[in-house]
């Protein structure tokens, strides 16, 4: 089963405070400001990079996580940098490695976004990414809105208006419209004002930049609903997903790609990369043990408060932790997510306890747990599989659990020709393999 | 006249890509693309940090500032970075001086830009500094909203409640909030969610942030009108400004402390930092020849543009080059540097060439051509006259012009004790000489 040179998966490196488990900035080696360190992120970083990731990637919410202040006082997540600015500081201390941040077109208006993302891409050449999000928590929608979180629908009508227009901005200037010579700076003829008047935005201007090195920023997505789905099949080059099983992958692989050609794609043009949770030690045995002094370290409140909030239930407590997950309420937040939960509590019979505690570790992405042969082995059986292009690595905390894949099990997927030695190319989307998108019209 | 160690100036070095001066990119020695080149920055910041300046200062508008094509082909403007990832990657290449961003309330919502500013000064240990601007350019609105440019009045309004709720989230959290030992991340009773509910915005969050080091970004501002003023005078520590004659910039500077009191402030806790434009050489000839090689790189048209656009006239270009300037139109946008060239060119017979020419060299800021000591003089004189208590140096193209400053006039400056060998903190507001406000409630 060796991959050939083509066929090698792309990973992303999740970075997060002290990292994606809930309670890693508890673990021994943690470091306790690792939120706004921004050392530690450069160490990171730089680590992804030497080991030639495609990229980084920074979540995000224009909020803490946490509602209620006694889970704040539990919630390493309630410090963080604002992912822009956290990836400037990374482009100028990086070479080669793609730098995404994620951000919502509810919050933002396109002239604003778009040209911040215009602005890594040249501090960076070419490397920025933007995971577009709607933004689905209601704690996002308080600190913005008095009329609360909007409705899916309406979000997405506003995202869809909102890409096109930030894609008209980046296209809005040619790659040799700036010559900088004999008296011209730029040449009228290159410069594409944009003459936006949509439902959601009005926007009549050019962008106060250069035409990015890679043509526009990398398009992220992590939608999975109907609407979610046919956005990304039409504009993204990347998504991010949850899944656990592998028919599960293969299923959200097969839709998503088989969409794409209505909007005149073909499947190769977008990689889709679910989130691991890898523990990896040289022994299976050890490498449970690691597993499980992690998941000691999460207090039932915490786990059960992360549980509802994806759940979108307020409060979860109410119930036995003993007994069953309850009717799930509708919500206009994050449908799959629910509904991952529901199916695996279903599949493996947990109770709301042991639901809460294993969301807690992985927060629905796939947990594995092994050897570097044993991760290696599951990782090429979903590569091949059509089940993701590659993946994105959720260091449950860090550096150790990144430092761990990348110096137990790189090393594997290298031998078997699945992952690259060298970067091919300088920008993101010359590493991804990707061509410069035509400009929209 | 020497000055004593309390008594020392504050100095702030204006960035922006090739220089200030509207042909910087025309210079000889200039970097064609310097507003999209992170090293030129670097450069600069690093230049301005080893002389033991305040702060770097980036100014933005949210829309390249020439409407007319043609002019956007001679206007260097038209590419830079979007400021808050500019001062990001300065950020981490720095270590003492302060970073001042521009940013917009009319076009942004609080939480989303406290944050960023938060953001940037736990980046720089305490460094950042916002200057509020409500974006007074029509081609901005063009950008953002169909209605066109807000009222000014109602801009204002805006912007009030804007700083009112930045602050409130930047107090959010106590600076021993976050202990993160013995099982807490942070002491709920150190955090207090905003709970704001006004006619702009609605919030109720707390910031995902710690506590600045500073307490809060240090506030600028460059109002000048009435609204301007008594917003400045309430909450800002820095005001930067345009000042032709030492009577004008006098008269600014006691108005605008004298507001102070009813807002419960000292005059002293606000810095008064007009800008300048120095031109020095070792003699006053050279000095005088290095100015009008530069303002001979000016086209006509480019000039005249730039004239129109800071006097809200749509076409100057219609009226006689060699005649006055006509009527001014009534604005919404930039009042006082209206008047600014009006008093100017009545002051000195001015035609709209002649005015254009001499506008578009210091835009409206004191112009100064001369010798070290000569600079000194003039500075230290204002100085002494409580017309400034620093200056914000617009180096007119670069590195030359801020180079110059650096290596002729401070060891003048330096000589009289009228500018700091150290720093004196680590932070904005420490090396200001500013104290952490007290938390608003
Ligand atoms: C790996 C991954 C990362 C995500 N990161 C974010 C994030 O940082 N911020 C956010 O608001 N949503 C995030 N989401 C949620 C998705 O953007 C999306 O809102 C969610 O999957 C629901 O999709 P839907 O609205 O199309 O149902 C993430 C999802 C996944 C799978
Ligand atoms: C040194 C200086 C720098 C300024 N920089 C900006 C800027 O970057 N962006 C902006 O929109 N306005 C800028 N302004 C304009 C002021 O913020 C303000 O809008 C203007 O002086 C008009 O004030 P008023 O609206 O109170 O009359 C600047 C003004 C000065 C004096």
């Amino acid at each position: 089963m060796t991959g050939t040179n083509s066929g090698q998966m792309k990973l992303g490196a999740f970075l997060m405070a002290g990292g994606h488990h809930i309670a890693a900035w508890r673990h021994p080696d943690a470091i306790a400001n690792a939120g706004v360190n921004i050392d530690h992120f450069i160490e990171l970083a730089r680590m992804a990079e030497a080991a030639k990731f495609d990229m980084v990637f920074v979540e995000d919410a224009a909020a803490i996580r946490e509602r209620d202040p006694d889970l704040a006082s539990q919630g390493a997540r309630s410090t963080m940098f604002e992912p822009l600015s956290l990836l400037a500081a990374l482009a100028v201390n990086t070479s080669h490695i793609g730098l995404v941040a994620t951000a919502s077109t509810t919050y933002n208006e396109p002239y604003g976004l778009a040209r911040a993302f215009a602005s890594l891409d040249q501090l960076s050449g070419g490397r920025s990414g933007w995971n577009l999000v709607t933004s689905a928590s209601e704690l996002e929608a308080e600190n913005f809105v008095s009329s609360g979180l909007r409705p899916h629908a309406q979000r997405y009508e506003r995202a869809e208006e909102f890409a096109g227009a930030a894609a008209a901005l980046w296209d809005g200037v040619d790659s040799d419209a700036h010559t900088i010579s004999d008296g011209v700076y730029a040449d009228p003829a290159k410069l594409h004002p944009v003459d936006h008047h949509g439902k959601h935005f009005t926007l009549t201007g050019i962008l106060d930049s250069q035409r990015s090195p890679q043509g526009r920023p990398i398009m992220v997505q992590a939608g999975a609903s109907e609407a979610g789905k046919n956005l990304a099949a039409r504009t993204a080059d990347v998504v991010f997903t949850a899944a656990q099983t592998i028919e599960e992958a293969q299923a959200y692989y097969a839709d998503l790609k088989s969409r794409m050609p209505a909007f005149g794609r073909k499947p190769d043009d977008l990689k889709i990369l679910p989130g691991i949770s890898p523990i990896v030690a040289n022994s299976q045995s050890e490498a449970r043990a690691k597993y499980e002094a992690l998941q000691d370290l999460i207090p039932d409140e915490v786990g059960v408060a992360l549980l509802a909030s994806y759940l979108s239930i307020k409060d979860l407590s109410q119930y036995p932790l003993d007994g069953p997950l309850p009717e799930m309420p509708a919500t206009d937040g994050i449908q799959s997510r629910q509904q991952l939960i529901v199916d695996q509590a279903r599949r493996e019979n947990l109770n709301i306890r042991q639901s809460a505690r294993k969301f807690a570790g992985a927060r629905g992405h796939w947990q594995l747990i092994g050897t570097p042969m044993q991760i290696a082995d599951r990782l090429e059986e979903r590569f091949l599989a059509k089940a993701a292009d590659g993946f994105n690595i959720m260091g449950a905390y860090f550096p150790g659990a990144l430092k761990d894949f990348i110096d137990l099990v790189l090393p594997e997927l290298r031998r078997r020709g699945l992952f690259r030695t060298e970067y091919e190319g300088k920008t993101l989307r010359g590493n991804l393999g990707l061509s410069i998108p035509e400009r929209a019209v």
